[in-house]
């Protein structure tokens, strides 16, 4: 509630303006207003915040606030800052910083294209929270919408790339190149470690792979591949990489280079361009075994690098090994065909220490996106779309070629030339005068790659940049008239695909199935996008209470400037000076982050989470060769941790030893020192989740990482508990070398049902020097590592997000976040606590953001289990806590600081009446085979039934409180059969005949 | 489908292109492809579609493609303007024409304000195709969302107002204070004609007054009001007018004015402004009958001038005379409250020559944007927008004092002060020096406004402007220490409207309703927004086949303009120059809408289709007048005319003379004739619509406006049906002397729920001098009358929309537009003429853009009516046809162009499963009082009752097709008590203590 004295509210001197605007965004960000703040801390017991939290957070971690009061200025000359931007102040300045980026139209190409993004995909699936809140689909039945999205992309990647079978993204396409090169190597009976890369490739898949090879013991030779080559590298090599169409733009056929390789049981792998493979013959018809890339062509804004979605296809071979989420048809019980992530529990396809690959969050509404925008063009249209590259291309080549310039990939090619230049400098230079970014080579050769933007303009422009002294029209005659014909047709025959030899052209058919073949205007678009999104439960309907995954509000404000076109369509390697906006949102992140962290330095290439770890963690071991000791190769994780950090951990070369936890859940303290100090020698690192994965603020902590610092060892903290954090305690002070931090959980980036995110690292200084680098962009440490991700800012298309949050946050808006977040999950498990028991408080009986129901007592007095528990909430319109993580048959419940009393109070609502029905089944009130929570969720087929054999009635199974009769949410399907879907994977839509 | 070759369709040179854009609009426009339009025609027994066409309109009205060829350009120096724009390249060019418009802030006021319209509501009400896409509420079972809405915005402006009812918007302020002197004048038991308006009110207002006055030969007195002058008119004078706060910014104490009038039977109406209402005492309460005004203040961006919600509030006394829509709380047939349009049938309010007021189109999408502001700020907000307003214009009057102005509005004031100065037009050019905008009172007095966004820097460049050499801070501190006590808490009382005497001050409370108190959190008020959707059917669900309403695709590319900051937030009256992209856009569309009509001028001030045939009529009257011909007053109008048209030319002051129909729903030419000529004399107009509202395209038309014209009338043409028409024959060339059109039916405007709407007149060049004018802005022809509407280019704001269309489509495509729609109705009827009867077809059994399906026979036979109809096709998840208009009893079925071959054919499964369920009432299989029809629709809340006393199953209740069980929207409610709600009118939210 603001402040309603009628005289001082409005003259309060904030921000030093005499006037400050009412619009602040605290209050609209955070649920309960002040005095419902004063309630829920009567109700635990606490007159006000500070004794509470003095419970909640041992002294010994907790930052004095005086050293926590307002962000500083990232701008010298600023000198007194805004504490914080109200929205509209906010949006006037976002405009500012986003107009210091500069639109100039780049060819550079390299994996980033110009795009039109249709506005029917834009508004009703990017700009629209029913789709952007969701999170990854664990729960099924209330995401039927979303999962048929997913299996539409993965339809259309494995249809594109000839290979049968696709997941459901991966964060870019070097991780994706790098998880193909790891995946062959774990699957490669001789145990062969050598991978040999084409040169032809883009560096920055490159720098990736030499990244992710270095933690598995991978060679990398890289040479240009021939039959030869391979037959005389056969012992050591397991895989082979080439890039289709390879990074100069030449197309060759692979085919004899993937037969001569298979011939010796090595694998291919291919990046590829999805767009180039609507008129190309797929790398699954030549013979690669692996597809990667990413679907940035499909609609995606280029954002200034990502994100975008990876893909990664592969033959039926690998069905069971491919990394990261897949999803699968199955059915539920009432035998209605029904989608679910085919590896169903949490997590579950991460194998801790014995992981290949970390992947969790991944790219889902990007991937939703681009298989939204193939399904919009269909088959013929993409097709099109490819064409008219191919054929602008080929004219300017001929153009080019006419005017005696000499083309690198002469033969073949899609819509990348290089070009031989004198100078490529005085080339590019003049490129930009016109208003143009091609690509610098070396110094005497230029590339330029055209997309589905090019214009007669742009080639106008070209012609110009290149001296050639025509119009396009006239040229265009030209060629027409000089043929023997003399009839235009013919140029254009030349000029399409026709003219491309016919053992590289596109035979077969692809993107058959009716989805892509329907809904190809925009009525039927977004009929088709708005049918989706009514099955999926979203922020948008109701609180998303999942532990550990911190739903909370992703505001408008913040999600506006993403789509300005000025932060949209930004190359990520144009010249920095045309990128000062989003420099400055970066810089000015950087500098929020290491205030409210204590860190000295900032990277912003990992594009989730458990990149993070993976980046942090490699960092750790590049600063730890550099002083002498690489041999350091042991890291420590508490048992609870969550399973990206021992899969980071393996993938970063160390070896995992998991630390134990007590009764208590607090660490044990005794088995961390006795290991720290038996591995003395080799102690690499610990990792770190604070507060921990068990909701709890460890008074321990600070002890424990000093053992770990006394035995040499760095410190890594999982930040992903950062919003139990933030302007309360630092994880520098604390002790950490290094963390990270999901912006898309404690720094509202919307989740998009799976990705995108974003997992920054922040280090101290002696870290710094190792921050990642890029090949074509400057960045990173002065010693950087390689690149761990395709751009050099990672997803920098939605930092502006985060940005906008916390600089309209200001600092000490945020600790009030954070404060509201600690009491809005205190409150909830007061209430809770008289039904359920809690599995782990404080010696204060507190939690910190999140705490943990158990349900295993239930099994034995009701026979049923927390998940039972989860799908009867859907009945009650909400979707489950998270799910036997980190304990199994447990529920972890993190409200957030933006639920209100009023959405806490329903959902303790919905789970005080669900345990009352469990009492129910207790006293053999229900049969414990048929209640309302084993047959739960009832889905609206379920009751429109006249058979109805069930020991409660209709009207219990769907409206259990009454308010749900005014409004509803309403799973689409009946459980989910996972015995079924397991067995039977089928991920790709069936086509239709 | 696209050209699906290869080698020519990329290369086609369209637009003199040698390589044109892909993303043609066109396609995404039209639901079929041109293969389903081969098969079409062939289920119609085409071949192609001039064979068609030919037997579908009349020889003698189609226009030579010849003639309509494509559109020119404004810009004489654009010689070939592209023959349409691609998506991508209109949003460029959007883009650029945005660009002209110069944002410079104006504190112009005069009803039109700076607004901080909350990022949470643009995104999820104005931009979010779930709340602009839906049609007026008819069909209550599908639509209570919108109704909850526009229910919360009636308690909205009625608690604000102090006055018992408010109706649900109408077009702007000006036409609200029309409506309120028009309602007084008809309900004034001593029959006076006179109308005393004070003096101190907008010029815009008074100029709406004056027309509206005129039609109905009321007299206006303009003058200052007091107690003493009305005493001496009461004689004559029905009603007062006065304005709160006045215009120069004077708030008067109206109190003794009120009073006076009430003991002489006056009533009193006062102009208001909501957000001065929450610290001002309330119009009721100073004994106000009427209350008008504007909600744009409440987060409606200025747009140039619209559109805007017009209230209207008044007292319990004129309840059941309130002009426009209303809605009221009833109750369903299950008992549980339900919202619906308290005065239900189809126009059932405009009474046609009878009428007082013809508002059909409203302004919903801004009624309901509007209630979300006051929702989101609650009650407490608002007013402490309200103080910081009164406390910054308190701080600069104070400060403009002391630097020795002379403020005219001295004593009271809100938020605008009336300077007087040695030269307004210098203190006007060093304002806009500044990049402000102020308002010229006179030479010598310059007016200021401020509101929502005033910021210190505002202050303290007005500061500048006024030669004021202190800084705001300064100046603070100045008045604070100035103070006995040296405090500056007391400065800050002496801003307060604690300084306002008690006499003025609110003291009754407001908004207290919970609904206005719960919504504060983004996230409660996103999913409150959400919730509501979620029970609306709108055109991202399904077919809407509304007969005349032409609900057709609304496409994202088309709205993005409007949410330019470049187009939303520039003030009608800033001066020209700085309105260059509005101009544009303008004149641009006056060209296109000109063209396709054959007329020779336009006029964009009428806010609906309504408003164009009131502003037509008062043209015509106008043009007559000036020849010498104004003693002719009879308008002739088909019966089959909507009802709009009497009820307008009756407001024109005409009086209205029906002419007949045949039975097979022509023109009785016959009886024209005989009118005709019978009067002659007195024959001012004849109002046509074409194709008839009966579906058809009359081969006598011609004819008939030879019959008008030869007696001396004038040709007034209802351009509803102009989506059958466009590219395929002229208005102007068919022989009308003027037009409207529907932009929100034909070009694309969203209905938003029953507004907003623009309805733009065109007209031959004898008629051009007299088009309407505007106080303020200049405009409208040489001797223009006086204006229709408040803002000088009426909705403006969206014009943008239509514009985007036209400009995308181009006159080929949307001549194609014209031809699918006509197709799909013929596809349609076809269908369905097997199962029910067709009432009218042509002579070659063809309908033109919608036809009416006959259900009188089933009351016989089944004991059911076309309501039962209607309401079954909820079941089915659609939304009914025109529901007994203009036929009662029937169905009239519009799909437009936008509709797929799969939609209507899905509508036509339903209607044809419909009639079998008739079918088996008529055969004795279900009885007749309780059947599939009668009890339709069957909500949720229904089937899981357990009661079920139906004889058939809840399956066949709700999955009648099979399909539905995949993709179902739900009634959210049972079928509305009509007659319940028409005893019982509740049409404000209850409060809830
Ligand atoms: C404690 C913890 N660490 C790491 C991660 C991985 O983060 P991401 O999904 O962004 O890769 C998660 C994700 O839920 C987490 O809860
Ligand atoms: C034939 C006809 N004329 C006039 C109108 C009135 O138009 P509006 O609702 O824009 O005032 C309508 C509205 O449906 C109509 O169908
Ligand atoms: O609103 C109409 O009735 O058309």
């Amino acid at each position: 509630k603001r402040n309603l004295s009628i005289s001082s509210a409005c003259l309060e001197a904030k921000n030093s303006q005499k006037f400050p605007a009412l619009d602040t965004f605290e209050p609209r960000h955070i649920g309960p207003s002040k005095t419902d703040q004063q309630y829920q801390l009567e109700s635990l017991g606490y007159k006000d915040f500070d004794s509470f939290l003095k419970d909640v957070i041992p002294d010994s971690v907790r930052t004095p606030e005086s050293q926590l009061m307002a962000f500083g200025s990232v701008n010298p000359n600023e000198k007194n800052p805004p504490v914080n931007y109200s929205e509209s102040e906010f949006t006037t300045l976002a405009n500012n910083v986003a107009n210091q980026n500069k639109l100039i139209k780049s060819f550079i190409g390299m994996g980033y294209y110009n795009v039109k993004l249709p506005a029917a995909i834009q508004r009703n699936v990017l700009e629209n929270p029913e789709w952007y809140t969701q999170y990854t689909p664990y729960q099924a039945e209330i995401s039927q919408g979303r999962l048929e999205s997913m299996m539409n992309y993965q339809t259309m990647i494995a249809d594109l790339t000839g290979l049968s079978i696709s997941n459901a993204s991966l964060l870019d396409e070097g991780t994706a190149a790098g998880e193909a090169m790891v995946m062959l190597m774990a699957n490669d009976k001789k145990k062969r470690k050598t991978f040999l890369v084409d040169k032809n490739i883009y560096p920055n898949t490159l720098s990736v792979l030499r990244t992710r090879a270095s933690g598995f013991g991978i060679k990398i030779e890289l040479d240009n591949i021939t039959p030869e080559l391979i037959t005389k590298s056969a012992k050591h090599v397991f895989g082979i990489f080439v890039q289709y169409p390879a990074a100069d733009g030449s197309i060759f056929d692979y085919g004899h280079l993937a037969a001569t390789a298979r011939s010796f049981n090595m694998h291919v792998v291919a990046a590829t361009d999805l767009l180039a493979l609507t008129i190309l013959k797929s790398p699954g018809e030549w013979g690669a075994d692996v597809a990667v890339g990413s679907t940035q062509r499909f609609g995606l804004p280029m954002g200034y690098g990502g994100p975008h979605a990876g893909f990664f296809a592969c033959s039926e071979e690998f069905k069971r090994k491919i990394p990261g989420r897949l999803i699968g048809l199955s059915k539920d019980r009432l035998e209605n065909p029904a989608y679910r992530l085919a590896l169903q529990t949490r997590e579950q396809h991460i194998r801790r220490e014995k992981a290949t690959s970390n992947i969790c969050t991944a790219q889902a509404l990007l991937a939703n996106m681009s298989a939204f925008y193939a399904i919009y063009h269909g088959p013929n249209g993409l097709q099109e779309i490819a064409n008219r590259i191919y054929a602008s291309t080929s004219f300017l080549k001929s153009a080019l070629e006419s005017s005696g310039y000499k083309i690198v990939n002469k033969s073949h090619f899609f819509d990348t030339l290089t070009i031989e230049v004198e100078s490529a400098d005085k080339v590019l230079a003049k490129a930009l005068d016109h208003g143009y970014n091609l690509r610098k080579v070396d110094d005497s050769h230029v590339g330029l790659s055209l997309d589905e933007t090019v214009c007669d303009k742009d080639i106008q422009a070209l012609f110009s940049i290149f001296n050639i002294n025509k119009s396009v029209d006239q040229y265009y005659m030209e060629i027409a008239t000089s043929e023997p014909n003399g009839n235009s047709a013919s140029t254009v025959d030349n000029l399409s695909i026709c003219s491309l030899p016919e053992n590289f052209r596109r035979t077969t058919l692809y993107l058959q199935h009716p989805v892509f073949n329907r809904y190809h205007s925009e009525t039927e678009l977004m009929r088709y996008i708005h049918h989706l999104q009514s099955k999926d439960l979203s922020l948008a309907h109701a609180m998303t209470p999942l532990g550990s995954c911190t739903m909370k509000l992703n505001a408008v404000t913040e999600m506006m400037p993403i789509t300005n076109p000025l932060f949209a369509n930004i190359h990520p390697y144009v010249p920095e000076e045309q990128a000062k906006g989003y420099r400055h949102v970066i810089e000015d992140l950087q500098l929020m982050l290491t205030t409210i962290t204590g860190f000295d330095a900032a990277c912003f290439q990992p594009n989730s989470g458990a990149a993070g770890e993976y980046t942090g963690l490699s960092v750790i071991r590049a600063y730890q060769r550099s002083i002498g000791q690489g041999h350091r190769n042991i890291c420590l994780i508490p048992v609870s941790a969550h399973g990206t950090n021992p899969a980071s951990a393996a993938m970063a070369g160390f070896t995992v030893i998991p630390v134990k936890c007590l009764n208590n859940g607090y660490l044990d303290m005794q088995d961390l020192k006795e290991k720290a100090s038996k591995h003395a020698d080799k102690l690499a690192a610990f990792m770190v989740t604070y507060p921990s994965t068990f909701g709890i603020f460890e008074p321990d902590v600070k002890e424990a990482l000093e053992v770990i610092h006394e035995h040499g060892g760095q410190v890594y903290f999982d930040g992903a508990n950062m919003n139990a954090m933030v302007g309360l305690c630092k994880a520098g002070d604390i002790g950490a070398d290094v963390c990270h931090l999901n912006l898309h959980k404690t720094f509202c980036i919307p989740h998009g049902g799976g990705g995108p995110g974003v997992g920054p690292i922040c280090v101290k200084k002696h870290l710094a020097d190792f921050l990642p680098s890029h090949p074509v962009v400057s960045c990173g440490g002065k010693n950087g590592i390689t690149s761990v991700s395709s751009s050099p800012f990672g997803s920098a298309g939605i930092l502006p997000i985060s940005w906008a949050y916390m600089r309209m946050m200001g600092l000490a808006g945020l600790r009030d976040a954070s404060k509201a977040a600690l009491l809005n999950a205190n409150y909830m498990a007061k209430r809770l606590s008289s039904h359920y028991k809690l599995v782990y408080t404080n010696k204060n009986n507190l939690c910190a953001h999140e705490f943990i129901l158990d349900a295993r007592e239930f099994k034995a007095t009701a026979g049923v289990d927390a998940t039972d528990i989860a799908k009867r909430l859907q009945d009650y319109s909400f979707h489950a806590p998270t799910l036997s993580w980190p304990i199994a048959n447990t529920l972890m419940i993190e409200p957030t600081e933006s639920e209100s009393m009023y959405e806490m109070d329903r959902f303790c609502d919905a789970l005080i009446s669900i345990r009352q029905e469990i009492r129910e089944i207790e006293e053999g009130l229900q049969p414990k085979d048929n209640n309302l929570l084993v047959n739960a969720p009832h889905p609206q087929k379920d009751i429109a039934s006249e058979k109805w054999d069930r020991p409660y009635t209709r009207e219990r199974a769907v409206y259990p409180v009454p308010l749900l009769k005014e409004r509803k949410f309403w799973p689409s399907v009946a459980r989910l059969d996972d015995a079924y879907g397991d067995k039977n994977l089928f991920c790709t839509c069936s086509p239709v005949v």
